[in-house]
């Protein structure tokens, strides 16, 4: 199964565990069998390895993604980055050229393109194969897995599929509607649209020539800032006279509100939480180290992270994009593919953050122009590279780098750093790359 | 007016503002005619300078909470430390002890007790004072505050007095009742007792002789960690025939728990919050430097600081005291005589903290026999003495010191520093104070 998993959005709605640089897809919520916290993306990923161990997986995604992905899935999973974001027509089309360019796949492939976010049961991977098979030899361009209802929501688009059996010609689609409507849809046989759907690669990299005039990886790549911002379904789906859809009816949850996320949790907090005996129906997610106490509260979620603390009823929470829009975004925690930063304390010319590096990691070799740092090694060992010169660090070890100074550090064993940076307005665009020097580079073969 | 302030207690029932070194009364909570946030014990001292401006304060407390006095109310308030807790007797004997040895007031002066943390308006002092110049020239010995009560409290004691003029013989005086019980003390006339009451110096240094065998300062002080737990109630209360009180009227609160204290707030918060406009008396107070985002939510207190994190019903907030006990108390967060900490970080065998120090303050000459110690200087400029030799330092400079340094910092301005600590078991014990070298304490003659 060749599957292009659309990995978007900066979801705000999940406030404060997502934000500009995590996205709720990469928030470890679940537990897996053996009790292990995963996210959305990495429940995904194991699920489809289960289901088709031999898949093509690629992940179409925007750059301030990478790291995450690679930290949470491994260096081997297929990512297609998006220069810039231009919608999903312009998505598919990149990552379908990625696919036969790069990866080597034939144009009458089939290829599945699904949501990275659904949270859903091996079942539905079984689904999405078969939607595949499907599409290798329908005469349909287009095969849609149509979602079967299980409430009248107001979330979704519709589906109206020709009849009953389980592959039908759509007969017509329906956008979000509401709730009323949506009975009448739903009593007219209607199947939720989720966002999936599969074709032949050849099918697509055609509509890619048709509507940007580039039929290949290389140069969709190189223009993709000047395509026009054309969804999929505006630039595909609404011009394509015979499309099918199979049902699916298996769980699926689409898990973007607080409310729908803590439903799918498997008990009532991850992280420091304490409930008195009148509590009902809440759901704690802490990500600071301290206790959260909770007392005499009903039908709520309280979410605590470096960014800030959410306090709601579920069904409020649902609201809460217009008021996270109104915060300053300072990102106060990050995952990259070396590790992890958090930041602990930022003062009028000063930031304090605490740097865990993964053993066998390093940093980009870089320098600030408008900040000294200084870091102090509190556990494992590395070697750090100081213009030019590197040197073993361990615990206890202090590092000062005036501005301008070229560094990075290489974790030998998991390492932690709390750096000080000082300096006027610290930001995070102060950071200019250099290549390593060469003698540096030979000695540490290391994954950036 | 001679006044003791009673100020005690660790007030696990505001957790997590209040904590092992932080007792409520320091909390900054209320609003000056200025807007500035004052604490309960800076409210009360305020407005008793402004009834009496010349009253001899003298706050009762332990060695715990002699830094914050002094931090929030300045070098000159009279503080008359315990040694160690031995109840209400032998503090308010103590320090009457320490009001005609230390401060020389005469034995015929009469002194007004009063705890530290009632929340009330100007007329309580002048009631105060009234009741000091009663005591003055009363048959009794011993003339109480009977507060005129507005509902069935069973938090409180009840004073049943022989009439309704304004001071009367005490009739009896009743424990804490419950609701029921109340309405009938009330309908009888009952007074809500608040531990407050006025006396001549010589009666109180007579029953600690009677009492304890000691009759002046200095031997009391001595003997403090051999005297007997007892209560002022029951050593002195209950003997005596002839007790007066007299009525106050005016407003008068105990603000013991988040229920009572949120009642007193002049707005819905304290620090950064959003409140949805779903929200109905919701009262957050928020110490972290990020947002709390309140959605839906009716009576209910949020409160959030190094500590931990409150989400409580108003009701259920006053049962949080068997919760709190089971936390882990590590304490994050400490106002010093000279600035304050905060614990940013805690790690396996590090601890990074936040430093400040108000201008013109130093911490004590110390050393540390089991942990090495790294300052960065983030803001203000100051001077160092490490191991006897003194350094100006300013914003970027690096101190080491290795286990075993004798160190200590001096604030020439305000100064802010990042303090990793790097050791196995780090303890707050684990500090040794040293004499400062001579010729550094004549160069830096400040306080400590």
């Amino acid at each position: 199964m060749n599957i292009i998993l659309l990995s978007g959005g900066s979801g705000q709605r999940l406030w404060p565990l997502s934000n500009d640089v995590r996205s709720k897809q990469f928030i470890r919520l679940f537990r897996t069998g053996e009790g292990e916290l995963e996210s959305m993306v990495q429940r995904v990923y194991r699920q489809i390895r289960t289901v088709d161990p031999e898949a093509e997986v690629t992940i179409a995604t925007s750059r301030s993604q990478v790291s995450a992905i690679h930290n949470q899935l491994g260096k081997n999973v297929g990512i297609c980055v998006e220069p810039c974001r231009r919608d999903t027509f312009p998505a598919v089309a990149l990552a379908a050229a990625y696919l036969r360019d790069v990866r080597g796949v034939g144009e009458d492939e089939p290829v599945v393109v699904c949501p990275v976010d659904p949270y859903v049961e091996p079942d539905y991977f079984q689904a999405l194969k078969r939607l595949g098979e499907r599409a290798a030899v329908s005469e349909a361009n287009l095969v849609l897995m149509g979602i079967e209802p299980v409430y009248p929501s107001e979330k979704y688009g519709y589906i109206i599929p020709a009849d009953k059996k389980n592959i039908s010609k759509v007969s017509v689609f329906k956008e979000k509607p509401t709730e009323e409507v949506a009975r009448e849809y739903i009593a007219q046989g209607a199947l939720w649209n989720g966002g999936v759907f599969a074709f032949r690669l050849g099918y697509v990299m055609e509509k890619a020539r048709q509507l940007t005039g580039f039929g290949d990886y290389e140069r969709l790549l190189e223009a993709y800032h000047t395509l026009d911002k054309i969804s999929f379904d505006y630039g595909v789906v609404e011009h394509e006279p015979y499309i099918e859809v199979m049902r699916f009816s298996g769980m699926w949850k689409d898990l973007g509100t607080w409310n729908t996320l803590t439903e799918a949790m498997d008990g009532p907090c991850i992280g420091k939480a304490v409930f008195n005996e009148t509590c009902e129906n809440v759901h704690v997610i802490n990500e600071l180290d301290v206790p959260v106490l909770c007392m005499g509260l009903k039908d709520m979620v309280v979410s605590a992270s470096p960014e800030g603390i959410l306090v709601s009823d579920k069904v409020q929470s649902s609201y809460i994009k217009p008021f996270v829009n109104e915060f300053d975004h300072k990102v106060m925690y990050a995952e990259k593919s070396w590790g992890s930063f958090r930041v602990l304390d930022v003062g009028k010319d000063s930031m304090t953050i605490k740097v865990t590096l993964n053993p066998g990691h390093r940093m980009n070799y870089h320098s600030h122009q408008y900040r000294d740092e200084v870091w102090t090694v509190v556990s494992g060992k590395g070697r750090t590279v100081i213009d030019g010169t590197e040197k073993k660090v361990e615990v206890g070890d202090v590092v000062t780098m005036a501005a301008g100074s070229r560094h990075m550090v290489i974790a030998d064993t998991e390492l932690q750093m709390i750096e000080v940076q000082l300096g006027k307005e610290i930001s995070v665009y102060d950071k200019q790359k250099h290549e390593m020097p060469i003698y540096t580079r030979v000695l540490n073969d290391l994954p950036i």
